[in-house]
């Protein structure tokens, strides 16, 4: 397709917090955005025009293929068959269809690592768990179900023979010793040409596996980032991929970069792109997909982001505590996702501090995360 | 009223690039919009809740307290009227009504300034300017119409007496011998707690008597920085205005800081903090409206605003040129305002450009000018 200029309309599979930050991070490049998804999605606020339906049904796709110039989808969970059809009959779409396929299938995503000599855990598959034989394997594995893992969800450490799999089909890794995990976000435009985000470090919550802090720039040495960068770099490529990518990396015991997954969309680990860095990984995904040149990624700050996740044992619309004494903290900027109803561990919103020194606002955010809490009315 | 929390509904009078930009801006903080304004709005499709109607219209705005928690407006010709009744029946709003009629009478503006000793040019008013008698007076004078200016309507120059008056209400001031037009956003809390924006240096088109360019720091000394600063917040606390305010100011060939107007609401001079700032001036304002603590100032980057005005001659819809060459500017970000019309001189959008020094934003900017314009479809 030739370069989208305003006001073209640019269609977003997915309204949640990524399609929602989307928007009001690059409506001011003049562009107009349709959006489907559920009723209550929380970017349905501010679409120019919002398709409610299923990310799994073919004819909703097809609706908002009709209604945009250009499409991209904020979660991989969608009927890669009906983007396949919408695709081969000439609807733009970044990334591609084949680009969500191979990452959709953790097994696939794994082989195109392996195929292109790129470093990841050792690993093998087993599409019926339940029935193999472990026996003769090594423990600890991680394993990963191929298919429809999010937020921790589709992930078991099985610490010998003993503890039973998941049922689905899987892949099985060897527990990487961690010594950091690290992630990149990588633009790329339609032509190749490419923009690379600082890394960063993220910390997991271990009671729910999900990612809760970020930190930019990592703490770790210039070799160790310029690999990082390197190898993010290298599986963008590989997967021939246009947009923004999140790129999750290990940083192990021996101080090797090893690959562990690719996001083919905005990603956690960007959010503090959008007050930390010149252009912020929103912006730079509707860039790329709209054949605009990439924006300038350098950090202007340190920064230090939180997930704000749904209180344990929450129900009901969500119920903010500590909001005043979190934003009276200098350099924290809070981002609420509107959504209707709390749960526990889902996430509900983030906030991002940035300061002069690493140090200060890694304090500032642990300070935040003291006092701001998202429960439900119940 | 009680301080807002999310997802309270902050009620925007005027849906026009400065509602836009608010919303795009601080709809992170969690807060739900109603809109005001007629059907081509380019805030509409931000809005959660959009009411149709004109600023004038009591009923509308009535409409409009009725679906929101606390008012605020992004331009000053509105039903004042309307608004006094409102807030006397208990509809929280800030700036006050008291605030704005205040302002939207330039006379009653600057006898304010002379009432509190605030410096300003010397000036005199007439009621009815077609039969006054100008024959003793100093020219050249600028005359400013009591009511209704905006972007450079209602000013005119009168050289000398043979110069025919704008038949309006006026105030007739003497012309400052200028060496720098500066401007200064304040915001000030419902306790009165401030914060204080970097003083920006503005520059105006003297075809259009439009400002089309805002430099962030003011290139002067820290002393001149300092006067303003504090003239700034002076007429603010003498308002006593809650929200955002942007404060025009002269700097004479003499070196002294006078008052020259207020806005009260976020200001093209300060559209520049959404790149520039660790808090912008349209976060700042709902956290001021909504009774949160203010954010910080703190300024990140040098950085160079142009506006993009409607070409000479333009008519129908907008067709930006240039706009692959400009967002290829390291550090450029472009707000287009979505507006259906382009007009000669319309505020059509805005970009700024950040930069590690002065120098380079200064460059960047003008080589931008150069290629980006927009006109209209015809």
């Amino acid at each position: 397709m030739k370069t989208l200029f305003p006001p073209g309309i640019i269609g977003v599979i997915g309204g949640g917090q990524l399609g929602l930050m989307l928007i009001y991070r690059s409506k001011k490049l003049g562009f107009r955005f349709a959006v489907l998804d559920a009723a209550d999605a929380p970017a349905k606020a501010l679409a120019d025009f919002f398709i409610e339906g299923s990310l799994k049904d073919a004819a909703a796709l097809g609706k908002l293929a009709g209604a945009c110039d250009v499409m991209t989808y904020e979660i991989e969970h969608i009927n890669t068959d009906a983007l396949d059809d919408l695709y081969s009959r000439g609807h733009p779409m970044y990334p591609s269809p084949t680009v969500l396929r191979t990452i959709q299938d953790k097994l696939s995503q794994k082989e195109l690592f392996v195929k292109k000599g790129l470093p990841t855990a050792p690993f093998f598959a087993e599409e019926d768990p339940a029935t193999a034989d472990f026996s003769s394997k090594q423990f600890p594995l991680v394993q990963k179900t191929r298919k429809g893992g999010y937020d921790g969800k589709g992930v078991r450490v099985l610490q010998s023979a003993a503890d039973s799999p998941m049922p689905a089909p899987s892949l099985f890794e060897d527990m990487v010793s961690i010594d950091k995990e690290l992630a990149v976000m990588v633009a790329r435009g339609r032509s190749g040409e490419l923009a690379v985000f600082p890394v960063t470090e993220m910390a997991f919550n271990p009671e729910h596996n999900i990612c809760d802090t970020v930190i930019a720039p990592a703490r770790v040495d210039e070799k160790t980032a310029a690999a990082a960068r390197e190898l993010s770099v290298s599986v963008v490529q590989a997967l021939d991929g246009v947009g923004i990518f999140g790129v999750e990396l290990f940083l192990d015991t021996q101080g090797r970069v090893l690959l562990n997954e690719v996001a083919p969309r905005p990603h956690n680990s960007g959010h503090y792109t959008m007050e930390a860095c010149v252009t912020c990984q929103f912006e730079q995904h509707v860039r790329a997909l709209a054949g605009l040149p990439l924006g300038d990624t350098t950090l202007l700050r340190p920064a230090v982001m939180l997930n704000l996740l749904g209180q344990p044992g929450s129900a009901g619309s969500p119920l903010v505590q500590g909001y005043e004494e979190a934003v009276n903290v200098p350099g924290l900027s809070p981002h609420l996702y509107g959504k209707i109803d709390c749960r526990p561990f889902r996430k509900m919103g983030h906030f991002t501090v940035t300061a002069a020194t690493l140090e200060d606002a890694l304090e500032k955010a642990e300070y935040a995360r003291t006092v701001l809490k998202i429960g439900g009315a119940g």
